[in-house]
């Protein structure tokens, strides 16, 4: 009962430290200085970090050096090792642990750690405000439950090493979930290669306190990028004809991007969702620049909508004799929770202390890029599973008053831990 | 000649100190600062500063308080008079300086005074870098010859002080031309109540030096407006219907701006020159912010046409269940240089030393709001005429590398002095 | 054997008649008198025709009194009876015959009976060409299957009176379907009050003789209508600014509608698939008729595109100073086959000689109008299934070389014959 | 006295004559059998019908075989020469009647002799309805004065044979001006290679009877065409993504033609007149044709226009999939009035009796192909000139109400006559 405490205390305390201290995609300097701080101090058998942990080539819409310098220094500043953050500086962020207790299969949970731009509310009932672990970080706010994502994946490690747990477990810190651009990289590492078994987890997402969903499935595949036309700046008065004017191929790719054909085979999306461009009203404008993506109901659809969302804004630059130059700065494939996993995850939810409301499995209305890790394990034969843990959060995620009840902390380690023990029985 | 030599650079150092420190519309407290002092030395009747002025009821687009105390504090360091900017202080700048000697019609001569945000060009063979006057202020510049234009204002009043001069002589500094925000206040100050005759003036537009264009003829009305899209946001994967998407609002009023009817009566323009909106990719976006303008051959085609664009805004934001709201930003008319007054500016410049091709009348491609100030003075019964000083410049008017021939100042003064004596001959 | 090699033929005589005569929506002249000739030639207990057979103030996409004109011409020139004709003049085809045998509950099958305006082929490889029971009417085809419909229901009618069918019998000869006009006229003729179970049926649709699918669900709901922009007249040269330009309103129209949001509930569909304006090239356009649809995977998803769709259509006319006016011209709502229906009919097609792959459930991607009546009996607590008796088809729906393997039109006529004698002994 | 008055009735007899039958482009059969006989009568020295008088290689917009037996059936029942119709079978029309008397410079005269496809009024007040010469041909008119414009040029051919006049006279009769499809066949014919005046005229315009619009400038330059748009049907419920679709590209060409840049150095326009397409709204549409046109204030500023609009339409069509073809189908350069000659006619019109306000030079909005003539010309070193007769008419040109004064066809006759007469003493 102490020790049970203990622990839940433990996991508040870690929980509002990386609550208190969010950085954004790539940049999570101080977030992994702290993570490798608590497992040396659970004790692992190894430790891969940044670029051993990641594939560098794989990454996707890395910040200029400015801002990393910036979060150097405040990583610095909070007193994070000189020699890690040398070694993850450029935005080398991301790890892998690695425990080895004897025979049994390779089981793997991974966990995101970035933030979002967001200013978190300072209202005195929102109770990070209320109890001072607010963000110190402005316009910057763990607004998604990555927090308490990597204090699970902590207390599970921990826990493992007191159970009767006998395999291989890897634990996967995912740099840049938020722009769905650090997913393709940590899959691209080579630690999944001998991952038998993956599980992935989520707080909240509208399931309350007390809700375990053992298996989500049919997230929408996503590709995020950003593009940019060129053209050529004129007096809007004296001589448009002179110009090429990107505001134009805008206005042009806007309305034929959102009209590109729906698919008689299931869902797609298109949106844009970020628009910046020109100078001043009496300039025919030169540039401009957008954040986009396409989703589909299947990695198929997704692609058929990206092909064609390209075509809209080439063909948009051509009419207006402007250039464009496409970027993708983010992307997840769809993937579905395997059943016999699920089914565990299942089981070992109802034997939880807390969990009123196991289920077996429930439709992602949107996108993941943990997808990018199940689809290299499941093409290796494995098995990959994505969970919910339910957690009563009063306000929507990316939403400045988000917030967790941290009662579910403890729910997700048990209900991690022992599934993680009863698969690695399941010898395979 | 020592004294001719002494006047050119005592011009020449004004310009330089001009050019070093341009200021924003709305913002030229330096440079009032400086204008006040030459004025004073100089010696005039009455002076006006600040609301007496110009009418506060009609000044647009003022920037925010933030923006006024970064120049306010700017100007404070170069010493400028800390009575003198209380008075201004929250963008009150302009100033009107009367000179009056004996009987005689009143004449007026307006000149512009504010810089524009360009970062002025560094390198070597740009005059204002090799010696020392570029810009002190970065984003900002001198970049259309403003600081001539105060410059010969300066000149031609301390010139008509020891000319034969008789009547009343009125020098107006207008602020803010480049939005075109300025002249209309100050076109309702009701200091031009009493003017029989109006000049203005404007250094290059691609005239070289020893050029004089003595009235210039069809400029363009303009109007200048800032609209606001404001919707629903939502997420783009999950939920896109309950979005009102500003972004799409967008794409289709700038699809169908530009394609408002062309006017059988003459040319008109439409322009969106700067547009910026939205958060990130997968959200559908609740605002964007667009600049715009509409011009027109006449006031009424420039109406036509700003009727329409606030038509077709409209529409695009009902359209996509989206609000639009409107703010202009800058105003000028049409006006037309009047042939009597523009003759005599003709005769005066043959006379000018360095005047190699004086030109009756010419065409102007652009906008000015020194025709707001026109308009009054012709509606009461006045004449008024825009000329042009030639002067070699070696980058276009708005370019990073815009400069001129400082030799062009002393042309400047010397024709619209020699014709403002002229024009108090002819008691009205 | 020999009988029913007898059957079997009339079957075949029956449809290549239907097949060589069709008739496009609400002129089915012809087809009805020959359906009335038979009806009456089995035998029936009660007969409505025309506007005792369909609720004349449901009506939609009548085509004009010339059209009617034509029609009934062509049928007189067949031999049509004159008083049926004078009947059904204006466009009152369709009918329901009633067959009372004892106590049982009601039962009705619904078969359509229109062609479509498509010019059949003459290659001799298409049968009809080459056994000479092409269509004689030029532009005008059965290229669909209803002429397979009709046969089947005649002979469901036909073989019910020598089986053991106890209850009341009523089938439905639904006029022009094609266009999804027809149904919601029938719905509302009060004939499907006292229904208890309602059958309907499709052939082919890609099922290959030998399957029958006993109950399709998740057709799409569709709206179909038609959207007139008026605006004004002005010559194209000398004043366009004078036009309200129908045309521009349309290339507003046609770039938002499609851009309609995609919903996330499920699959919605928008299309503009017939447009036609204007005059000649130098002449601002003063009219434009389109023909659109908005679908949906439900009806409320169907509402929520049709809703959105005339806001679109509505402010591109605004925008451009132009009316627009609609007019619905079809509908059909989302109706899925009940369950326990199928299941009799599933269980029946099995017995039935030449079924080899009975289908117990499909999806339906089109859109059908006997979702009108199906929706009727549902909400008064009876049940109805659509089903689809395969057969091979060298060519798609709607082809010119469209055609049946006539071997399934007594495949037909049994499963729904022996289907309807089952359920008649089920007395609710 | 009375021979004044012969004259004046006969011109208005073959006027009415003209009006009653009126015929479309390229199919002036009827009219050509008219002309020629009146030719003859009048007697000339050659005369070159058909492909003699313009070059067949650079017809645009000829109708289909079908529209020219329609019409030629109809000449032959009103009793045309059946080898002239042989001659000119397939929209051969047009003609060029030479008159030799002596020494002189060689002199043309230009007139249009098409109708247009205007249902012309049957209300008691339009004259030709109330005194019996209303259009025998329904949906065709002379409503543009064509029918005057041939009257009055062969009322100067017969006064030059009574006149004074010394050199060569060339009367060019040209079809199909009203599509701009006459004028550049006509001008590559060779006919006017030798032609060192050219004049051509036109009625009304706005211009009442009394005024003589000696010299008309700056018509708009114009081109015509057609644009068809191929791309790939499909179910729009089942499989909209695998249409390529046609009205969708109509719909960003529509948007994006309207918006071509103005230009700085003058007028320009763009329709888009005429769109058909699409087959029913439940397929995606794989065809549209428009009809659509560019115009420039100079040949440069259409062809600019033109140039864009091809663009536009072509990255419209890549964009949804599709192909477009162009067809240009009329073709009229800017052309102005040449000012000596234009002083000719001025002076002569002063001394016809009926002239009170002669004009001496009229901007013209419109486009007309006399201007392919009129090049050629000068590129030859003539001198060409286009007046306008000044006629009372009660409704606009291409109105059905349309009518001029026939009093006015004297004044045509007289001052040409003279005119040319005067030109024919300036031997060059």
């Amino acid at each position: 009962m102490n020790a049970q405490k203990r622990v839940r205390d433990r996991l508040i305390d870690l929980r509002r430290d990386f609550h208190q201290h969010p950085e954004p995609a790539w940049c999570e300097y101080y977030t992994m200085d702290r993570i490798v701080n608590e497992v040396t101090n659970i004790g692992v058998d190894e430790l891969y970090i940044g670029r051993e942990a990641l594939a560098p080539s794989e990454q996707m819409s890395v910040p200029s050096e400015d801002v990393h310098e910036q979060w150097l220094e405040h990583a610095r500043e909070l007193g994070a090792d000189s020699d890690l953050l040398a070694e993850m500086s450029g935005g080398y962020t991301g790890a892998v642990a690695t425990l080895k207790e004897g025979n049994g299969p390779t089981i793997a949970l991974r966990v995101d750690i970035d933030g979002l731009y967001i200013n978190e509310s300072t209202e005195r009932d929102h109770l990070p405000a209320a109890e001072g672990f607010r963000s110190e970080n402005e316009q910057t706010m763990h607004a998604c439950g990555h927090d308490a994502h990597m204090t699970i994946g902590l207390g599970v490690l921990e826990a493992l090493k007191e159970s009767e747990f006998e395999g291989t477990f890897k634990l996967f810190f995912q740099p840049a979930e938020e722009r769905g651009s650090g997913g393709k990289p940590m899959a691209a590492s080579g630690h999944l290669e001998d991952v038998d078994y993956l599980l992935a987890l989520h707080v909240g997402l509208g399931h309350p306190t007390g809700e375990i969903v053992a298996g989500m499935v049919k997230p929408l595949a996503n590709i995020k990028f950003t593009a940019k036309f060129s053209g050529e700046n004129a007096h809007a008065g004296v001589a448009p004809e002179s110009g090429n004017n990107a505001i134009q191929a805008l206005g042009t790719a806007i309305q034929n991007s959102y009209a590109i054909p729906r698919h008689g085979e299931g869902a797609t999306r298109v949106n844009i969702g970020r628009v910046e461009g020109g100078t001043a009203s009496n300039i025919i404008s030169d540039n401009v620049r957008i954040e986009a993506e396409a989703r589909g109901e299947t990695t198929e659809l997704m692609e058929y909508t990206f092909k064609r969302l390209k075509q809209v804004l080439r063909e948009s630059a051509t009419m207006h004799d402007c250039d464009v130059d496409f970027e993708v700065t983010g992307h997840s494939p769809r993937a579905d929770s395997n059943e016999d996993l699920s089914a565990v995850v299942y089981e070992a939810s109802k034997g939880v202390d807390g969990v009123t409301d196991p289920i077996m499995q429930a439709d992602f209305g949107g996108s993941e890029d943990a997808t990018c890790l199940m689809n290299v394990v499941e093409d290796n034969g494995g098995k990959a599973a994505y969970s919910i843990i339910g957690t009563d959060h009063p306000a929507g995620h990316h939403n400045s008053r988000f917030d967790i009840d941290e009662g579910s902390l403890r729910i997700g380690v048990e209900t991690m831990c022992d599934a993680i023990v009863q698969v690695s029985r399941e010898k395979p």
